[in-house]
Formats: structure tokens, C-alpha cells, sequence
């Protein structure tokens, strides 16, 4: 397949950088060689589009993550957008802007993309190569979904439930900027995010009705949802689930979690979702009326969570 | 439209920025706000999907051209891809990565993209915006096609065909590299090219069957055609349509030109394409069987013509 693909490209230093590419993505790059990929159907389906960038000394430092992980890492960032919308994702479009520098680490770059591809069932449908100073990958992904989770679907009166443990990819963060390697758990959880994309699916499928990907900090992601709304978000600090060593405020702001949030009218069984997916699913609050935004409660009074996290650059 | 847009977006500098876009493009942006763009039907049409990266240094210099000009041409470039498939394009998803010191050209890029969202009626559906160290804008086009143009459609015995006149970037990028301003006719063709959408959609209903748009050059373009069809191209170098000034061989080594090479097994008749897009419609060659690749001849002497343009960094 891959083979095929690189026989048909021409000629040109460009294209034997997409060639590389290809050959190692194998068979997690399909009908890759025109202007444009093509999607034949999508039957019933609505199509989901997304797309997202991940730039060196914003996203992440060369020296904290290895190339495979800027690649998987990348890849991992964008699927989750589409997750969050309760979407199975069907390929990507990865634009890599490489300088001279990195020539060297495309192939393992493109190993990091591939295995994210893999994981999803979403292989690489097309891209483009630029040159640049620095790198960047922007990766759009393609989905389709049946019910749709949107921003704008949290209503007075739902829970909210949030996925996984937070506060990893903060702490991992801590360690990388005193120059120290994290622990292998925090450090997995910052290098190796794992979209949710089956588990957001099934919270869709559950009742769930509004969703966002933890890419900011739960704190700055739920001011998502409640901005577009048009309601009050109540969360009780203590039930924020968090890994050991990490408080809830810290949990609260950890950024590029990439777990999802839900909001939903009816009760969705934890244990049942525990058992699907071996994760957390843990109620952390509820939707109210009034200004919109999201209030945070200790004890049953309310306490300040400092804004959102912000990339570290 | 937009205002409803902006309020829906949380607090935050990046999505101060983004409402910045959403506002200045005005009608220009559907649907902002959610993890992901939602495309509802596409009836029986194919989906066509590209992405395109435009980087400053490597595509464009800062003092070459206005901030509109280097939005309104990063969307064209990209529009061109899905209109070298014959589709017709349905939105984009545009991510930037901005440095600090582009902040203020936000305003002027935006207008430039929502100038080319509007003249191709594919408005901005989504985004991403980043931090970077350089301008790097990254355009995906969605578009949907009946019949679709593919690299691998032509076959010995087809006609080859260009739209428009050759060799005004390429003659601009001459006086742009001397530090000179280039005459407004070339200046325009290099900083408003025009993406060829109902062009190509004409050709492709009129019997077209491969196409590529002329973004390398057009011998290079036409290696791609050449390879993924294996088939060899005789090109009549005295027939390429070039503008006042330049020679043939400039002509078919200026890139980022945007026009459409097409190969056809039925005659396209040129007058009917004049008269419908008051734009010129040339017959350049013939596709053969043989070595696949691209031979230029003049008066029946096969020539050299030096190979593909390279981005001028």
C-alpha cells in the first residue's frame, strides 16, 4: 500500500520527505497522493472536522518528549477534539512544518503519528510538508457521528461527570521545568494521552448531551461549556478525581488531560462505565441556573480556582 | 452571527484572539465554538478533504506583501488543492500559528481569509490558534464532488490542457528578490491568485478526468500527473500560454500559479471556456504510453527544461 502510494508521488526533495512519511506510516496512511483526500460516504452520519496545532517551545520542548512522542503526542491532542464531540474518528490530514533540523526525526515522528492512528482507526488520509524555523505539527481529524455532543447542550438541572484521574500532565509539567524527569506514571500521562474516544461515545449513547476535551485545565474547559450554554456550572472541589500527590485546586487547573466532561439530565452508572473501559467516571457537580460560569464549592462554600492553565512558553 | 460566535467562546487571551477572527470575519464564519466543525449531509456527493501550509520566510516575506494579501493567498493556495479535484469547496478550518510580533496583523489576515472564503463560498467553520516564533498559517479546505479528478485519470491518447497564462509569480518573485516592485499585473498574480473552482468544475463535467493545480511549477505538477498515472506527457513548449515578457520555459517553471492542468480523452473546446470565464483555455500536449515523465519539445527536438520550481527560501 505504502509502496504504491510512493511510486505515484514525483519527484523532488519535498516529496521524498513525504515519501519517508508514507513508507513508514505503512498501513496507517491510505489514498494519500492527490490534491485532496476523498470520503466516499458517510451514510447516515453527520461529519465531524477539526484541526489543531502543536508548535516546539509551546506545546512541548524537544528535550522532554522523544520524536515518536511529539508525533503521537500531536496526533493524541487533535483526535481528542473530535471525541469530545462524541465522534468516531475516520482519518486524519497531518501538515508537518519542519526545519532542517528535525530532517532527521521523521521518521520517528511519523511512527509517533502512525501508532495514534492505529490506536484511533483513523489512518492519515492526506498532508502537506513546509519548511519552517520551527516545528509544527497541525493535524486535522475526520469523524462522523449519529448524536452529536456540543458545547452549547448543558441545561439547568444536569450532572456532570468527568473522565479519568486529573492532575498528571500538570505535575509532569512541574518536574520538566525544574530540568528534572518526572515519575514513569506522570510522565506517561503527559507524553502518551489517550484521546476518549470509545468512552465518549458510550457517555453519548448514555444520555450525556454537552462534552469538552480537557485541554486547558478542567476549570478554563467547564468556563467553556458554561459560556456557551448559558448557564451556571456548581463544582464540589473534593469530588475531583485526582492522582496521588496532587490537590484538587491542582487537578482542577492541570492542562493537555485530555479526559472528557460531560454534562447530562440523567444519571450515568459509573460502575457500568468503570467496568467498559477499566477508567473513572466521577460526578463532580451540576448545572444551575444564573450568570454563566463555573463556581466551585469547598464544604459548601464557594472557593476561587485561579484561572486557566496556560501553555508553558 | 459572529457576535453570538464570540459570546459563546470562554475567557482567555488565545480566545480573544480567536473572537478577534471570528468578529472580523464576519459572515464569513459558520458555526464556530465547539471542539469541531458539524457537516450535516452531503446528499450523493463525495467528500474532498485538503490541508495547505503557508509560512513565513518560505512561501512569503513580510515586506513583500500586505497582512490581508499573505491571509487572502494562504486560503486561495489551499482552495486551489480542492478545486484541482474538481469539487466544490463547502467551508475551512483555518489554525494559525501567530508570533507576539503579528498580533496586530490579526485584523488584516482575517480580512484576507474571509476575502477568499467569500469569493469561493466556503466560509470558516473552524480553527486553531497557536503561539509560534512564525507566521504558519495552515488552511484545510472541505469541499464535495460528483465527479472527481484524480492524478492517476489520464491515458495515452488524452489531450492536455492549462487555464490561464503562464509566468507572472515567477517574473514578480524575480523583482521581489532584487528588492524591487514588481509591475501591478505580476504583483497581482503572485499576491491574488485565484483558485480555478468553477473552472475546474466545468472541465471535469466536459470530460476532464485528471487534474493538479500549478503550485510547483508546471513541468513539476506535471511529474506528479506523469508518475501517479504512469504515463509518459508530451508537452509542446511553443504552446504554453505565458504572459507578455516571459519565455516558455519560465512560464513552465513558475509556481504558485494556480492554475489548472487537466488531461482529457475527448476534446474541451477552448471558445465555450473563454466565453464562459473570459479566461484562456490551451491545448499544451498529449499523454503517450512509455517511460513515465514529462518531455518538453520545440519544433520536434525534445528540450531540457530545468526541473521544478523550489519555494525561493
Amino acid at each position: 500500500m505504502s509502496e504504491e502510494i510512493s511510486s505515484k508521488l514525483g519527484p523532488g526533495a519535498e516529496f521524498d520527505s513525504i515519501r519517508k512519511v508514507v513508507k513508514r506510516l505503512g498501513q496507517n496512511a491510505q489514498g494519500i497522493g492527490d490534491d485532496a483526500a476523498v470520503i466516499s460516504s458517510l451514510g447516515e452520519q453527520k461529519l465531524i472536522v477539526s484541526t489543531d496545532t502543536s508548535v516546539e517551545n509551546v506545546h512541548f520542548k524537544r528535550e522532554w518528549l522523544t520524536s515518536e512522542e511529539i508525533g503521537y503526542r500531536a496526533a493524541a491532542a487533535a483526535l481528542s477534539d473530535v471525541a469530545a464531540m462524541g465522534a468516531k474518528p475516520l482519518g486524519m490530514l497531518v501538515a508537518m512544518a519542519i526545519p532542517e533540523t528535525w530532517h532527521a526525526q521523521i521518521d520517528a515522528i511519523s511512527d509517533g503519528i502512525g501508532e495514534a492512528a492505529r490506536v484511533a482507526g483513523a489512518p492519515v488520509i492526506g498532508g502537506d510538508m513546509s519548511r519552517s524555523s520551527e516545528l509544527a505539527l497541525t493535524i486535522t481529524v475526520l469523524g462522523t457521528a449519529r448524536h452529536v455532543l456540543l458545547r452549547t447542550g448543558a441545561r439547568p438541572g444536569d450532572h456532570v461527570y468527568v473522565t479519568g484521574r486529573l492532575g498528571g500532565p500538570g505535575a509532569a509539567l512541574r518536574y520538566f521545568e525544574e530540568n528534572r524527569e518526572p515519575p514513569t506514571m506522570l510522565r506517561e500521562r503527559f507524553a502518551r494521552p489517550i484521546p476518549r474516544i470509545h468512552e465518549a461515545m458510550w457517555l453519548a449513547e448514555s444520555g450525556a448531551m454537552s462534552a469538552i476535551d480537557i485541554s486547558d485545565g478542567l476549570s478554563s474547559d467547564l468556563g467553556h461549556i458554561a459560556a456557551a450554554s448559558g448557564v451556571a456550572l456548581n463544582i464540589d472541589l473534593s469530588s475531583i478525581p485526582v492522582i496521588d500527590g496532587v490537590s484538587a485546586i491542582e487537578g482542577a487547573r492541570s492542562g493537555e488531560e485530555y479526559e472528557i466532561v460531560v454534562s447530562s439530565p440523567v444519571e450515568i452508572d459509573a460502575t457500568v462505565f468503570k467496568r467498559h473501559f477499566n477508567l473513572d467516571l466521577t460526578r463532580i457537580g451540576s448545572v444551575d441556573t444564573g450568570e454563566p460560569g463555573v463556581r466551585f464549592f469547598l464544604d459548601g462554600s464557594q472557593v476561587a480556582v485561579p484561572g486557566g492553565y496556560l501553555h508553558f512558553a
